[in-house]
This record gives structure tokens, sequence and C-alpha cells, in this order.
């Protein structure tokens, strides 16, 4: 039962497949495709959460059955941007037996002895899972190239190899939903301060984040290059503005409900006698 | 802030250390320590979900400190005693990054090859995390006994590995909180009549689990066994009634939240000057 509007969202954030993107053009504050304001947002989300499980449980319920098909969520975006909350608000609406998730970090010792794709390929859902990157394999062609850490023709040819290992994703039924959550720098700023006023929160900062705000154009930059070379139609890239809480959760729910309508996974029939079964089991 | 009576239900579940076990004993209907009947079971559910998940905040944020606490739910039961319920309806209340969950299966051929708690050590949950195993390194002394699937020798050598390796958990800042959801045999056949009645839990039916009632007996005196050899004081067994889901589900909460409790994680303190980063970042 796929909605004819399913995935009005997806067609609006959708960056357009090798065309050059210019970050400053695209408001951080904006709330593109929302069913109203921060209130209707949010109770829109809560709404989407129930129909969400439904529709995951489905999904797992088809993978035991042999559909191979899956779903990979992939969140980028600058310090704050809220790729955790994302997770936090948005994957915890769903069953957590049937996600996967990772989170990136600088790599360690054993996964630099690999190619970059080694533990990405490691951490991919299973099918009927949907699998979650916060930080992914993006981070080889953005801190990697704004921190010089690989050579720049190295750098310059794992665009293709992403494009590639994206495409054989894509040919294994994984549905690939790339989002990069766009903060303003300003925006960015406040929470690093509010972050800094509370004690609670002082765990989640680190003094790293504000040398890396001096980095800002050249992420931006780098940013706008991996949008550019890997948006494509099998895989392409969302920009949701993230500089709305509400908006960004409500937009990736949204994303997720479209994605998975249009997946339209079903239970699987019984490959068993139900009636046979009933009988056996009255009588033990 | 530990609450004086931080471990109540925790001490009336706990199966007494090296003592005999008599499943039949239990009424699997039973609520001890519930505070009223259904309708406050999930009141207080709902409340100790957002307990639930501050406290793992705090355990978490305490582990990127170097806190190497952790917690480790094992869930033991017969088909339909609700070890997936509990994880959709228990830790569905916590935030998923901070979750590891496992299912063990049937062991593949790679896992074979190696001892039976290989599997065990790579799913652990890391510092800060909530590990949650639905199955264990137990189904290695129960399916494997009660199918002959090694030699009794082996088995019986079992009981000690599990002792010690448990015993090294509880070293490493592992608290083990090891739940046998028992559900009777009756509300078994009830719970597996129902996945007949509904074509969308078909998928859930497998015709093998009425066989596996066939050995219902084995499979209780195999628990029996587990129960009282592995009943360690710092790993103690729990025996959750489950034949009613709400108590299942609200125990189950009630013991992870004594625990959480109990170790009282606390936010780690800035390791940096708050007010230089104020003064940096309202600069840049």
């Amino acid at each position: 039962m796929v909605e004819e509007s399913a995935k009005d969202l997806s067609a609006l954030l959708r960056l357009p497949p090798g065309e050059p993107v210019a970050l400053a053009g695209y408001d951080a504050r904006a709330t593109p495709g929302a069913p109203g304001g921060k209130r209707a947002g949010l109770a829109d989300s809560a709404r989407m959460g129930k129909r969400l499980a439904r529709l995951q449980e489905r999904l797992w319920a088809a993978g035991t059955a042999g559909d191979p098909r899956r779903v990979l969520l992939v969140l980028q975006g600058m310090d704050t941007s809220g790729k955790g909350g994302t997770v936090k608000h948005v994957i915890g609406h769903l069953n957590p037996s049937g996600c996967r998730i990772q989170a990136f970090k600088a790599p360690t010792e054993e996964e630099r002895r690999h190619d970059f794709l080694w533990r990405v390929r490691r951490a991919l859902p299973g099918p009927g899972e949907i699998g979650i990157f916060d930080r992914s394999h993006y981070e080889d062609v953005l801190i990697a190239r704004v921190r010089h850490l690989v050579r720049p023709a190295e750098i310059g040819s794992r665009y293709g190899l992403i494009n590639d290992f994206e495409r054989s994703l894509a040919e294994d039924g994984v549905t690939v939903i790339k989002c990069f959550l766009h903060v303003s720098y300003d925006e960015q700023r406040r929470r690093l301060l509010r972050r800094l006023d509370r004690p609670d929160k002082h765990w989640k900062f680190d003094p790293g984040d504000i040398d890396e705000r001096t980095l800002w154009p050249a992420y931006q930059e780098a940013y706008e290059l991996a949008l550019e070379r890997c948006a494509a139609p099998y895989a392409p890239w969302h920009l949701v503005p993230a500089d709305r809480k509400w908006y960004r959760n409500w937009a990736i729910s949204r994303l997720l409900l479209e994605h998975l309508l249009a997946l339209d996974p079903h239970y699987p029939k019984a490959d068993f006698d139900v009636a046979e079964c009933r009988e056996r089991l009255l009588q033990g």
C-alpha cells in the first residue's frame, strides 16, 4: 500500500546528481515540506513513530523469509548537527532488535591496515534490518581531505570507489538514504555554548571542536564536493536543514517512512499447514 | 543517589546460589513485587522508562571518560517466553546508540570452529553500554544437553567455564543481570495458538516449536541444572514469572533500574577550562 505522495519529501530534499552544490544557498533554519510549525511537526513525528515501527516489523518479517531488502540511513553533518539526536529521537521509535547502529570514529590501527571501506562493509545491515551510520565512509573524503590525512590523488579516487560501493549496495537490496544535516555556523556556536552552560553536557564537549570551527570553510567545501560527486540516483543525498531540531527529526522520520512505504514489505505467508499445527498443539 | 530499597526486586527474584531449583514450584502467573495489577504495572513501567533512559545516559557519559562499567542483560527462556518482547518494550525505552543487542541462534560454521564462549566474548558491551543477549552461552548447556549435541562430559565442564567467564566479566566492570523468563506449558500453547490465528504472526511460527514442546520436561531439567550451578553472587539468576507480559516487562525494567541505581554512574567533570572555551567560542 504505497501512498500516492510516497516520496514527496525525498524529492524536495534530494540534491540533483552531478550538479555543483553551494551550501551557503541553503537556509539551515528552513522547514521545507513540514506540516506546519514546531507543534504540528512534533505531533506528526509521534504519529510517524508508530507507522515506522509497524513497517519495520514487516521489513524484518520479510527478511526472515528470504527477502534480501534492508535500509541504510547514513547521517553526516558537522559537530552538533544532530546525528546522535536523530538516532535517539527517530530510531528510538523502532524495535531496537531490528536496528544496526554504527558510530564511526577515527579509524583504529586495525581499520587503517585495510582499505577505507573495510570497516563500513562489516557494519552493514543484514536482510530485514535498518542500519544507521552515525558518520560513515564519507569521513574519508571529509576530514581526510580537510586535515590532509591522505594524498590528494587518493582522495580523488575515493569518490568513484564510494559510488561503486553504493551501487553494489543498491544491487544487493540495500536502500541507501543519505542525509546531510545542514547546521549553520551560528547555530553550532549556540549549541556548543549550551553544552558549556550545562555541567551535565560537558562530557559532550571537546575543546578540539573549537579548533575544527576554524576549518569551517574547508569542511563546507569538502561537503560540497562529496554531495556533488556522490549523489547518484541509486543513492541520493538529502540536504536536511538542521538548525531546528524538531524539523530535523520530522524530516528524517518522513524520509525513512517514505522509503519504507515504497519498499512495501509484506509479512511472509505461512509455509506450513496452519490447521494441522493447530491440531497438534491442542493435542499436546 | 541510591534509593534505600534499590535492590528489592532483585532480592525477591534472585535464586540462591548453589541450591537445587524446582521450576514446578514457581507460579508463572505470579507477580512478585508488582506495584499492583496490570494498569499500575504499565504506568510504573512507563515512568521507569524515562528514569532508565536518564541513567543510561549517565552510564554512557561516564564511559566516555574512562569508567569501565557496563551492564549485560541476559535473557533466557523457552520459546514464546518473551525474550524478543522484552527487548522491544524494555530496551525500547533506551537510547539505541548505547545498546548492544545480540540474538544468538544456532552457531554458524565459523562459530563452531571456536570454543562455545568465543562468539559471546565478541558480542559483549563496551564501557558505558548496555548489552542485551537474547539467548546466550546458556544455550550451550540447554539445547546442547537436551538434544545431545555434545558429549555429557563436555556439558559438565561448561558450567564451570561459564562461572569463570562470568566472574571475569564482573572483574572487568560488567554488571551481569541474568533473567530466566518462566513461562508455563499451557501459556506457551496459548501463545503458539495465537500466532497461528493471526496471519501477521505466522512468520514467528516454526512447526519445529511443537516438536520442542515434546522435550519440555528435559528442557525444564536442563534449566534447573543451569540455574543451580551458575547462580553466583557476582552473576545471580533471576526467575521472572512470564505468563503475564505486563509483569515480565515491569520486572525486567525494575531489575535494570535497580542495578543502574546501584551503579550510580556520574556525568564526568570537565577536564578543560569552561570559561576559556566560552571565550574562544564567542570570539570565532
